[in-house]
């Protein structure tokens, strides 16, 4: 029988840090059921006795102590949840004193100030590459390509515009895109468009595998010329051939999560965070 | 003088599980200059090597330890990197041998599997919602409202799309957004589009201070009457009367990053993330 475990990530604020830590250790054990609780906004006492009371709820319907994944950092409220009957992980102690000792000084210990606006450029950095993204998507106009950070190239449903919005959103990075469309193959061979020429150090191109291409289109447009997949195998070769031929950088993104897409391009094309 | 060190953050893969543990810390120490730099997929004995001369250089440039933060799984590449001139401060042993423990059971240890495409279902869940906020972004057409899970109002540059584009990316919800506009208010009086009582339940206000969408708006278009401040202060005040007469919840995002104006409205209007 599998082992069943409630988890409950606890923060005085959003709970992205509390979730993402303990989310990345739990992927680790594949064998428990883990029952995930996003406990954010922990920040008075009165709602650390209810997260006690949740937990402690949660310890006796499973007969099991619960896990916590503790980003919490008011001394207060740390002393009160941390009496719950569950295991708790404690992010913040446990790496925040040996940074003490190696750093000679103390820290801040106040609230929310991870993911917190900390300035109003940061916001704006963000914005600007959010609605940059949007006004150069799928080929729309080139007229602002010359602002680009970076201009992904592939054939439709390679996952462009999720990244394109992903690297603005989490990076600032301004990132248009343009798509490789069944006309650039109809004459039977494959080129650049040459209206992305004078952009071609900020090329970069997603491909696919043709099966999985395949079943994203059929989602889209059941039955139809665009997902068969003699036209989906297609396309992906001739994409192929235009970014080796042309020697841009490419990804095959055919098992790659968004997260994962958006950082190897960054990696790859030396692109950092536009924002601290 | 301010003390400077550098930050490496370490990981067999994207590094995003490593970067936020380490800025959410770093963020407690306000009086020294932290340099960061990212080392994402390290997977290779040779990337290790790589980056642990990286880090030396560092060591020695700075005359300081640079500080690791390391996510890193493979005990060989493990064992090279931790042999670095740095601090390094080690997130999967802290917490994973006490998770084994309570457990009663063996990890993984298997490389990159957080931010990993585990199911395609995951990734169809994302995607179809970044393609419902670009259809349904700014009141474009109303007729796919009834499939949204959430419905965003406020007036122009509050940040509504910004934040349905994280909602569908973060957590695959379904946020479309609809603008309360000039004619609204232009009678004399406010209230709420009739269009949009259908879906009373699924609405939730974004609304801010009027100098700070003064400051937003001046940016976009400098001297115009749609950035005056005498409009923006009318605006503000009828979408808040629109609120709190209808009851709509609502917040006031003058100083909240779009994390956490997402993650407010998610608790707030009892939703959770639509994939695992």
């Amino acid at each position: 029988m599998t082992q069943k475990r409630t988890v409950f990530f606890v923060s005085d604020r959003t709970a992205i840090t509390a979730v993402t830590l303990g989310e990345s250790l739990l992927t680790q054990f594949d064998n428990i059921n883990f029952e995930q609780a996003t406990l954010p906004f922990i920040d008075t006492t009165a709602k650390a006795k209810k997260a006690v009371r949740e937990i402690n709820r949660a310890a006796v319907a499973d007969g099991q102590r619960p896990i916590i994944f503790s980003t919490l950092i008011d001394p207060e409220i740390r002393r009160i949840v941390f009496d719950c009957a569950g295991l708790v992980l404690d992010f913040f102690e446990t790496f925040i004193s040996r940074l003490e000792k190696e750093l000679s000084t103390s820290s801040a210990k106040i609230m929310g100030r991870y993911h917190a606006m900390t300035n109003t450029g940061t916001y704006d950095v963000r914005i600007n590459a959010v609605n940059y993204a949007l006004a150069n998507d799928d080929g729309i106009s080139l007229k602002n390509f010359n602002q680009a950070d970076l201009i992904l190239i592939g054939v439709s449903r390679t996952g462009k515009t999720p990244t394109c919005l992903y690297l603005a959103l989490q990076f600032g990075i301004f990132a248009a895109n343009y798509p490789l469309t069944e006309e650039l193959f109809s004459k039977g061979y494959s080129r650049l468009p040459e209206s992305l020429f004078p952009f071609r150090k900020k090329l970069f191109g997603l491909n696919i595998n043709p099966e999985r291409l395949q079943a994203i289109r059929e989602k889209r447009r059941p039955d139809s010329n665009y997902s068969s997949f003699e036209k989906c195998r297609m396309e992906v070769a001739m994409a192929k051939s235009i970014f080796i031929s042309e020697r841009i950088p490419y990804l095959n993104v055919t098992a790659m999560s968004v997260e994962e897409i958006a950082t190897k391009i960054l990696h790859e094309m030396h692109l950092a965070r536009k924002y601290t």
